[in-house]
């Protein structure tokens, strides 16, 4: 008898029917034998429609009343699961974050998880009934009051309650098949990964690919969780994400895991820096209070009549704003000669932890881009990756390429399963 | 400075709009120098959309996941009222039934208050902030599992709260002036009560009149509790029930205080039930066990010649089919001849204190219904009520009727505020 922990997002429980779908794989999973606990997230629009009347009333609610808004959500969806359950003749209670031991710090809208205690959860499996947990949800330690996750916080949920309850499996319904070595809906012969390692995950993750959270996979690394990626509309196997050996096959890594691409960024250029020590640093001090995450930097080589450099670096579009405008309040003391917004980037991302081992990957890379009349702007590497920035309309193209020319293509394209947002 | 229990219903939250009109009114009471608890019910028609979710799943959902699912109404209005307090500027903060100490009884769906603990709330006003707290629902005393009170949970959860706290009033907001002397909608004569103590009260309550529920009328009694029944939409002095003696006026109460009807009442005749010693109770035993509230009884004389006598009760409508059930499941063993069912019926109640000390009231109603040609089917009195049983369709003009006689009609019809459903 297994432990298996099922999370199942927004869109698998949208309405009534969608629901019942879901009951139905939960029942199963439990009358072949296994103990299940089944983490799941507000139905489809339920937060956004939240979020609505929220703004309707106010520019911005106190984060605390907020999270009490926001999980009104889950509490409907694992009630009405619950009840599906019941329906089909298995035994099924839900439970709020609170009541599954999820304890956080106090950081209302994007909680962080410091303890999971699911004693109740455990009693309610061994009685023989399945579980439903809220997802995205917690309580503070002293007084008891609902925080949210943030974020990917069902499935951190998933993966913690995971890890607190020693579970074999913690299963993440979505509506594609796994894990690709690229997006199928731009490198049609993308093949389902069958399994990965967290690693790899973590950049494919921070690179774009939007099918885990970076949170749920860093406490899966954590923890030593399994991870296994699947669709709630089909029983094919998924993904495997796991850092344990293999029972069978081969121990070595492939070279590349998959091909990432994120067409969300945009790109800075601070005109004219003076060029002297700690003026970067300075730069990036003012633009990191603002709370934007910088990827990449260029720094020109300096004029030497000018005595300036330009600096360019990349962030998520939707950053855009307040990275410009903690430049323009500092523009007197880094004395810039002014400011450049280009939204017309993309990132492409090679991932694949035997990069370590086998040199001549970035020449390939390069190669593949060149001989696809592809201009590269900006590069950065890790032990396991190599992105490149390249123009908006060139990145769709260049993930081909490069998808073709590291051999991922399938040889016959699958029947893939892919429509939705992939929240 | 005074502490003051706010209760908002469904219709008074029903959008952002009504929300923000209840804050402002919250905020006014409260930089009024008092300190404000608000409960709230579930914005308008969201507990009948969550109805009809489960209903789409379940025929027979377990009443704990019932209770999970219905109490995501109040966390939604509640949540949105402190934002839009927090908007006007006064700090506010929205609390669970759990988190205001609101303990139950295990029966979801119907759960009994058992203990009221609001040190929480307490700290939060000494605090100076608004508490605001969840109608409508508890928590149970070991498990920590969500509760619902049923119908009018949410006044009971006011009425307890402010006799927990000490308040001073507990003011009920609803969308009429307070209580009549009977329904405007029938009589345009009605007027607005000033005062009332509780024992009428929980008479006019318990034969139709819709404004407050009984339990949370029990309760007040019970922990001497003033009610001020008032309108949102105006700041117009509502209806004052309470036990305590006037600080000025007569403390002689009047005769009469209202006329309460109640036309969804129906009527049962078992025909031809033999005429021994317990058959009446083996015949109500059957009915009650069945959850059906019986109200008026009558039994005819008994025909000398067959042994055999017809009894006839009222009972709400809605619970007609139970009792038929019932009935014909022990038909055999009461040995009537058949049953009928009559619609048709409605209920007038006449309802005073004063009524005690007072005679010649009865004689009264039954000649002004005589002067109106209004035939009465069944009588029956308590110390302070007389009610009668009508024809349905004679039910108004016999309630105009006796408002008349009785010199309840105002001098000129006030500008009644009255709409909606009084819920």
């Amino acid at each position: 008898m297994a432990l298996i922990v099922q999370k199942f997002g927004g869109s698998s429980v949208a309405d009534a029917a969608s629901i019942q779908r879901v009951a139905k794989r939960v029942t199963e999973t439990k009358t072949a034998g296994n103990q299940v606990v089944v983490v799941v997230s507000a139905m489809g629009d339920t937060t956004d429609e939240l979020l609505d009347l929220a703004a309707a009333i106010s520019d911005s609610p106190p984060n605390r009343e907020m999270d009490i808004l926001l999980t009104a959500g889950e509490r409907i969806s694992m009630a009405l699961l619950a009840i599906a359950i019941h329906e089909l003749g298995t035994d099924a209670q839900a439970f709020t974050g609170q009541q599954a031991g999820v304890i956080t710090d106090t950081s209302h809208g994007n909680a962080r998880i410091i303890d999971v205690s699911p004693s109740r959860i455990q009693r309610v499996l061994e009685g023989g009934a399945v579980a439903i947990v809220a997802g995205f949800q917690g309580v503070t330690q002293h007084t008891n009051d609902v925080t949210t996750l943030g974020r990917g916080g069902s499935d951190t949920t998933a993966v913690a309650l995971a890890a607190a309850l020693g579970a074999d499996v913690c299963e993440i319904y979505t509506d594609v098949d796994g894990l690709f070595t690229a997006d199928p809906r731009i490198v049609p012969a993308a093949r389902r990964i069958d399994r990965i390692t967290t690693e790899e995950t973590l950049e494919m993750a921070a690179n774009g690919a939007k099918i885990l959270h970076l949170r749920a996979v860093e406490y899966a690394r954590r923890y030593g969780v399994p991870i296994h990626v699947r669709s709630s509309f089909s029983l094919n196997e998924g993904t495997l994400v796991t850092d344990a050996d293999p029972e069978e096959g081969p121990m070595e890594n492939p070279i590349i895991s998959g091909v990432a691409h994120d067409s969300s960024q945009g790109k800075v250029t601070v005109v004219g820096v003076p060029d002297v020590p700690g003026k970067a640093a300075q730069l990036f001090e003012a633009v990191a209070a603002a709370g934007v995450n910088i990827d990449m930097i260029v720094q020109n080589v300096s004029e030497q009549e000018t005595g300036r450099t330009d600096i360019s670096f990349t962030l998520p579009a939707d950053q855009s704003k307040a990275a410009k405008e903690a430049l323009e309040a500092t523009a007197t003391e880094l004395g810039y000669q002014s400011l450049s917004y280009d939204e017309g980037v993309g990132k492409l991302s090679l991932v694949g932890a035997g990069m370590r081992s086998h040199p001549g990957v970035s020449a390939r890379l390069f190669g593949a881009l060149r001989d696809a009349g592809i201009n590269i702007e900006m590069i950065s590497t890790s032990e396991i990756r190599i992105s490149v920035v390249t123009r908006s309309e060139d990145l769709d193209s260049a993930v081909r390429a490069v998808h073709t020319a590291f051999g991922l293509d399938a040889d016959e394209v699958e029947a893939v399963v892919y429509g939705g947002t992939g929240r």
